[in-house]
């Protein structure tokens, strides 16, 4: 058993949504995970989120999902806490993956509402309290209005982070309102997670108190979001200033190519199939860039990697 | 092999979105399959869809998926076409629905949108090219932007209608210039099947030219919705006016009890309880009525069994 | 005084919402205005709806909204009701307007939602209870939500439908079902008018108990819209299929030239433009087809001419 | 002539929203406006924002936005830069309260899109170079999804920030990323300001580079925001925690006191009344507190007012 008996709480700093390296027949990539995960922790992460949004968890057969949460936990291999996503709208299959994750080693689970019906948040409240019961590791709530369609409202958060199995919350709203009503509401629980999901929002909300960031570029150059992740927590705002533009000049370039809600999620596979990582296939409904939105990305992230460098951080 | 090998074209009439029998433990309930299964073929439905919304298809594990596909084609034996929901948001657990629904001798398979990531049309027709060219059985398009977040805009779907295994489409959207602008545009193709599923919008579509009606309430009262159904294809306006002023005070006075999105799912599965057809139980994240709610709504249950008593139609 | 003292309850028919002729310098096209007004008196229409969204009400200043409700009625001069929009986010502007179709001799005055804030349905009802209690002509409520944000539920509506200044409802949703909800739900009030929005659907509410349509492609096309609502009132169903295919052409072929919100009405206006009645201009911030968007929607509306002109229809 | 010829840019700081004191009868309230302009003037804000949504715009009456625009110009008779709001849908009354700022020595105005059609950015781009071309004022963009419906995108307000007329951004979308987009593009144009709406937004939009904001909550308490702005531009986090943390407490226990989307304005408007500077009537179709929910939040504000008068904030 090698899962850290004691995931640090509250957890900080940097936890990439790891994305899922597959092969063209859309079987894992094995070597790509291998590299990927040693990339990730010679990056300095925190921890590594497997199966979110990025990892394209609801694209993947349940078989895939399983295999991917002991193939990660294995190569981790307790140097870092593993969570993972086990948002579903079939409760009986989070329970399965969850189980999946305690039997591996991973130190928490993460679960956004379920995303098929629409639920009011009495509904959602009681589906909550319904999973945490039910669960061996801790929760972490996932707030993803964007693709679940439902705000785990202030006032359900604030309820469900008085059950002894949640720990934290991950916040991908992009609503700075919001994280920070969740925030002061939550100053009685020091040890109570927040974290956010946009990496163009993380600096900001931890200078203003979160804990730390679920930032997808960090699959790509996990030390620039580390730093920036450090400086804000240090309140030194000269790299801060310095670091953020990096992150939006990544942002602006990169994560709207082709005008996809997906593009930011084509990009980092580009990006770590041009860093010989893993290859940038996709699961459908979703697809890697194309020949010309290639053509067009890969002097871009030429040049990111040139900047990062020069600068000690790639 | 007991399938009808020679689906009718278009299909026509009533086919219910059949809820899914559960036991308390959520389990199947197959003494409750069987009952409702006669009942519906008893009230002259055209065939059986499951797996779709009503029938809480994403609430279910995919073990439960595959009995029921397995159970309800062995019940039905053939005297109907069962037309199998494979929707999911990852095609190779779709695909493996199709498979066990092939198998089992159902006669078609219905899919909506991958419902988690925010797809657009290039990508949306892009899935449902892939989807139709992996399945042997003929494939259902299923318009449900309420809940997959995305319309299966018009010039997707007509473009779509050109694929051989692509034989019709269900459109739950309630858009009634959507339909009427799918019907005219497809006036070319007078086998491809236009379905619709809100059944308040049932014999209006029908008298428009639609071919019949996915109508949750067929659950409960399947020979009204067939008469219904036969009125408004005879253009036998009295009768329609008569059956249609029912089926508005069932959505009225049953559909919105406790403001909840699914009232019309727990209201049925509160009817076919009081019927003794089957249980009330629904799986996470949606529950049955609790105890006030069902003292509200089973006087307004009795009532509407005795009103259609009188007419010959329970 | 011209004013139909008794305006005929329910109000039946087609009551085009009329456009606003413009010229260039956004002055009132006093001349198209003669023009249209009796182009549409002698296509046969039930009344005129002037100052809704297809006559760019929002657009106007308010001297041009006070002129354009003098110069109708004076043009109408009682031949027919003049149904006048004072929709407004200011309750003031809206009772000034309802004063000026008053002392012009208007035969009811039209109200969408205040569009900017965003209300509840208490709010809703406030605001319609103090307004219909502020007017001396009577009042329809007009359902828009795709641009107002908010629906009259069918619960305030049947509220307001208590109120003696309320005698009416346009619905402009496309939603079958909520018309189908509020049909049912005011049959003990048969003098109630119930009005549906979109041309495409004009047909089959009437079929199914509605009072007439609001069809914007009356304006070019009068005679054709009333003469399919005479079928659908008579329940003459082959006409009604062949009239609905031509407006479902017209609406296929020109209402989604250049993928604006409003193609639709830009194509009317460059259809009356082209029959001679008044000018293409548009208010800020619309603006008329540009000259490539003009020249690809000329031969089609030329085509709707020839084919309408065959049927005796133009 | 009073106008600060040379409005300072970029502006900086605190610039509140002014809500507009109303009578009950609805005429300006010209006592409470002399009471409120010394009150936000003694509070040490940077300029004031008249006829924007807390001032209640689109509910007055146009002869009462100008008579608000001309007297609140000459209370302060040129102390301070005065931004008037000429948010409108027809550009002719737009133009018309431009007109009026410009004589009465305001310094800029500010517009967000026109609310009431659904416009593509195309045409929202046209739509304000239009309407900036036509000024003599400069002219600050106003984004406000949420009311306006569009959303005024990075690349469109990126482009129209090349127009010499145009010379800043309001934003009050509470998108960090959006801010963020916006903030790192325009690197390039120091003069160019970028406020923030969402006071809760406020100190974190300015640690990353933001101008300032225009807060709601400063009607009541312009000490406590001007000091947070001063902290968050002087880097000062002890005082940006101490002071955020109460701008949250407000924000947590009364804006969203009664469930109404315009709360906010409501707490603002009970809590001026509470401190005798203006009454709290709205104008429909929003509505002050009712008996109850005043007598709720009238202990919270008096609380407030006692932690501020502590600190030497109020």
């Amino acid at each position: 058993m090698t899962r850290n008996e004691q995931l640090k709480q509250p957890l900080t700093g940097i936890i990439p949504p790891m994305v899922t390296p597959l092969l063209e027949d859309m079987r894992l990539d094995l070597e790509g995970l291998t590299k990927l995960v040693e990339h990730l922790i010679a990056g300095g992460v925190s921890g590594l989120f497997i199966l979110g949004s990025s990892g394209e968890s609801t694209s993947l057969s349940y078989a895939i999902r399983h295999q991917l949460i002991k193939e990660t936990c294995r190569r981790v291999a307790g140097r870092l806490p593993v969570l993972v996503g086990i948002t579903d709208t079939a409760l009986a299959e989070s329970l399965s993956l969850a189980e999946t994750a305690q039997a591996s080693g991973a130190s928490a689970v993460v679960a956004a509402p379920p995303y098929y019906f629409n639920l009011n948040q009495k509904e959602l409240f009681n589906y909550y309290e319904k999973l945490a019961g039910s669960l061996t590791l801790p929760l972490f709530l996932y707030n993803m209005p964007g693709l679940c369609k439902v705000h785990i409202e202030v006032s359900t958060a604030i309820r469900l982070s008085e059950h002894p199995n949640i720990i934290g919350l991950k916040d991908s709203s992009a609503n700075s309102v919001y994280f920070q009503s969740l925030y002061q509401s939550l100053r009685g629980k020091p040890d109570f997670t927040l974290l956010v999901g946009p990496e163009e929002a993380m600096a900001e909300s931890v200078l203003m108190g979160g804990h730390g960031g679920v930032s997808g570029g960090a699959n790509m150059f996990p030390k620039l979001f580390v730093k920036l992740y450090e400086a804000a927590a240090q309140k030194d705002f000269a790299t801060v200033a310095d670091l953020q533009a990096i992150v939006m000049q990544i942002s602006n370039s990169l994560y709207g190519v082709g005008m996809y809600s997906s593009s930011y999620l084509k990009s980092i596979k580009a990006a770590l199939s041009l860093m010989n990582i893993c290859q940038s296939h996709m699961a459908p409904p979703l697809a890697a860039f194309d020949a010309a939105e290639t053509k067009h990305v890969t002097p871009i992230i030429e040049q990111f990697k040139l900047t990062l460098e020069k600068r000690g951080l790639l």
